[in-house]
């Protein structure tokens, strides 16, 4: 008992299986199938392999940015030279992915708590019976006290007095000087399964380069540094345009690597692109034009709480990562070449279709391919 | 010997090898195959292709958010009626993707720096030993002086004085007209793969249907405007309850497309949840309820730093995008064929099982499929 | 006819093709032959199956994050002593997933607009010809006047006045108590895919355990409460170096979770390192160390707007929520066995090769696989 188990085990090891197979010698045929298995190794090799990598496994990386403004601007209103640097300018100030830097505004001074006609054109009345008291507009600045001013005729309201008016948008705008602004940005990417971890100062870019270096897509393409201008103009916007009434931009920091070669060659690629209230877009993106933000500075004057309300057009910017890593990996290799054995598999049953349906001589070849069992036994 | 060569390549384009097979007849074997067969073939075509759709590749946005309430709240205090517009009750102002909005809060008027006794409950005091000078209490406002002060039985300590007393949550919330509040929401997403950016203003929501829409399950679905009291409402909150001790909502805006048909048909879809702190969870999430910051307003009086510090208990909304778009691939539709020829392989295989070793007929069936060398020889 | 199709369905019903097989019995080709299939069988086994989790789906997670700091800090300079609370040393206030401690502090009182000499070391001038009217220089601190001021040897500005002068950082930092402030994290994931939501106060951290544990790698890697010294020290800085000058540091947060066994069992796992800024690290890095931003507080004094400075120094918390959850799934599991079977075929393919081209007896084993259709016919 015990010597058959061996017995079997040694055959099994000594011994293969293998098809037999019918070697077809059809001109048609052959050039047919031919054609066809070549066809799936040509895909399996120069799609799967080298146009799609398919030997790779991907993975996307964790990232951190951090971002810093520099530069001054200058405005001046009613002969009153003012002067905004970069604490005043940017919000937030912690340098974020994503921050705002503001180009236009319209200041409404000396707020305070109390009871002034709404702003003209917005809930108009001609009587204290058009105000309904205690009531709220959604788009109004407070709450409706009930009666209506006579010099105004719109309703009066308790709210921060005196309400902005914020009808005309100033043009030009205020802070045209932002367009002369620089943007440092600072990133970092880790692949986690892959364990490489880089930053956008890559090799060579080092603090001696960084102090005097500017972006330009061909000449200085991996410099940290933007102007505010060139991004504007890179992502098809008219920098006039946008900051008057203020658009979002997206910087795209692309990271697509392949660590099957050396990692120094993993370095970042920026675009820019509008993101929404991009004026040269089709109608449905103009249905929500620009982009503003109310902001107020408070403060005590003569024991009463006071507010400066700014409402600020600016340049939104999104610092988007995007990254892409790839390496040999043999799980898709394997997996790749297996499914490309099958689709081989595939091309065989194609060419037996030909060849035992559609060839006159297929009665022929059906009984080189075929053996059958005696069935009448079964039957 | 070079047309040695040619012969051969000509030989290798006019022939073509297949498989000789013993075709069984037996109705046992045959359906048990047939229903084998079958049944791999339902699921490479219903399963992977249809329900699963194997045949497309998948991709995931990068994408850009902004955000802007609008409303006006009201609130009255010992007799003291005040208005809190956009610019007072949002944090941060800008209109990110992540914003709280408050709807209660503790104010402590007229900080300075100085020294004063702690919060009654909290470091109390019998006589000075009980104070140690210099030291700090993790969950104090100050360090200690080493005092004990005798009115309140608590610690002198330096800190911003007086201490805050958060001890009471004003109940009714300050802000209960915050549950009229709009929310607006832009979100564009850009499906790199693909090439493809969609905006959540899609066709057909142009200014003049935003002007007057509001979102809503069924009758606008599409509209990207949210009255803060229904998305409270449809993520299983109580408003009053979550307006007093604050809380966490994400919505979540899901682009799950197929760009197999028209772009036109890839629309946002917007859901609410509770992220944290809510208060019908189990009681593990009920460990920490309620959304809290402090928030202080500095100014000066009298050549004194002073602060407004305000504790604000609010709503903290999570705009979360996610996406999933997926197109015709011809790699994964290769992938998907070649790997189901395989499965293919898997069901012979297991007919072969049945009948090499279960059939009574086994030797003649063996017999039937195989043929063996000599092996004597060998041995 | 009728018939005729019936019988042909029952027949493909009633049979089934199997391919017929040499058993080659030969030692030296069915022991290489062997090898190679239990080499695939291991290596889908072994693997694709177990090493990898083949037969499992994978899904990434969307979740939130909130935080918040608890602390008293304090500083003394020129004798006099200030108390910083949590509204004062956290930007911004509101609880996000990214943001900054504030450590060290350069502060510049009661600026206001006018004019003044730039700072000793920038923009140095001999004579009013030095310095061009109404130009800006991009690290200047406002506009040139176009004076030169002779007891400074610099140019006159249009700016914040007087001037920040940023030239000597404190060392040691104004805040080394930042070192005992403590962070709380609440982070809530959601697996779309697998439905399965989980938050990082797991089974057993309730209140009681919040509200007296501390995080510790080995002894309490579930609470959520971490120290900030503890943090740095865990990512490789010392915390003066860091607390001086500033830096970035990455909390992860890492949900990789198995759905196959109980969801109890996905519970996070927090890790700790530097992300740009680490002194420690290779030169690249080091090309800009630290991290800054410039904050301003406003104020009215005497009827004139004015701020106070403050170029804040602190350690950026960055927490990035990184997920991988597994399930068993049909689909992957089919498509790696379908693989592998086409594998095994490519095992067989290798074996023929030997077979039937290096063996001496090849002629042998050539006639025994496959027949030839008579091709005289034909040519």
């Amino acid at each position: 008992m015990k010597n058959q188990i061996t017995n079997a085990i040694s055959d099994f090891f000594f011994e293969y299986e293998t098809p037999r197979q019918v070697l077809v010698r059809n001109r048609r045929v052959g050039v047919v199938c031919r054609i066809i298995q070549l066809g799936v190794l040509a895909y399996i090799i120069g799609w799967v392999f080298i146009y799609e990598k398919g030997y790779q496994s991907t993975d996307i990386a964790v990232g951190s940015v951090f971002t810093k403004m520099k530069g001054v601007g200058y405005s001046s209103m009613n002969g009153t030279e003012r002067i905004w640097d970069v604490a005043d300018y940017v919000f937030p100030s912690q340098g974020d992915a994503s921050f705002v830097v503001m180009t236009n505004y319209i200041i409404t001074e000396g707020q305070k708590m109390g009871k002034c006609p709404e702003l003209h054109g917005k809930h108009n009345c001609s009587s204290s019976a058009d105000c309904e008291g205690g009531s709220f507009k959604r788009t109004g600045h407070g709450q409706m006290t009930g009666e209506c001013v006579n010099e105004t005729k719109t309703c009066q309201v308790l709210a921060w007095c005196p309400v902005e008016d914020d009808l005309v948008i100033p043009d030009p705008p205020m802070l045209m000087s932002a367009e002369n602004y620089t943007l440092f940005i600072k990133n970092s990417v880790t692949f986690p399964l892959f364990g490489v971890s880089r930053s956008n100062l890559v090799e060579g870019i080092d603090a001696g380069y960084i102090s005097k270096c500017l972006y330009h897509p061909e000449s200085a393409p991996l410099c940290p540094i933007f102007r505010l201008g060139d991004i504007v103009k890179q992502s098809g916007f008219n920098f006039e345009t946008i900051a008057t009434v203020g658009g979002a931009i997206g910087i795209v920091v692309d990271w697509t690597c392949n660590f099957d070669v050396a990692v120094t060659h993993c370095k970042p690629k920026y675009t820019f692109h509008g993101l929404y209230g991009n004026p040269a877009e089709t109608d449905k993106a103009r249905a929500s034009v620009g982009y503003n933000f109310r902001y107020a500075k408070h403060y005590m004057e003569d024991k009463i709480q006071k507010r400066t309300l700014l409402k600020v057009f600016g340049i939104r910017f999104d610092i988007i990562v995007q990254s892409l890593a790839r390496k040999f990996d043999i799980i898709p290799t394997l997996t790749a070449i297996g499914s490309g054995v099958g689709i081989f598999g595939v091309a065989t049953v194609v060419c037996d279709l030909v060849l035992l349906y559609l060839l006159p001589k297929r009665a022929f070849y059906k009984n080189m391919k075929f053996k059958y069992t005696d069935t009448h036994t079964q039957k």
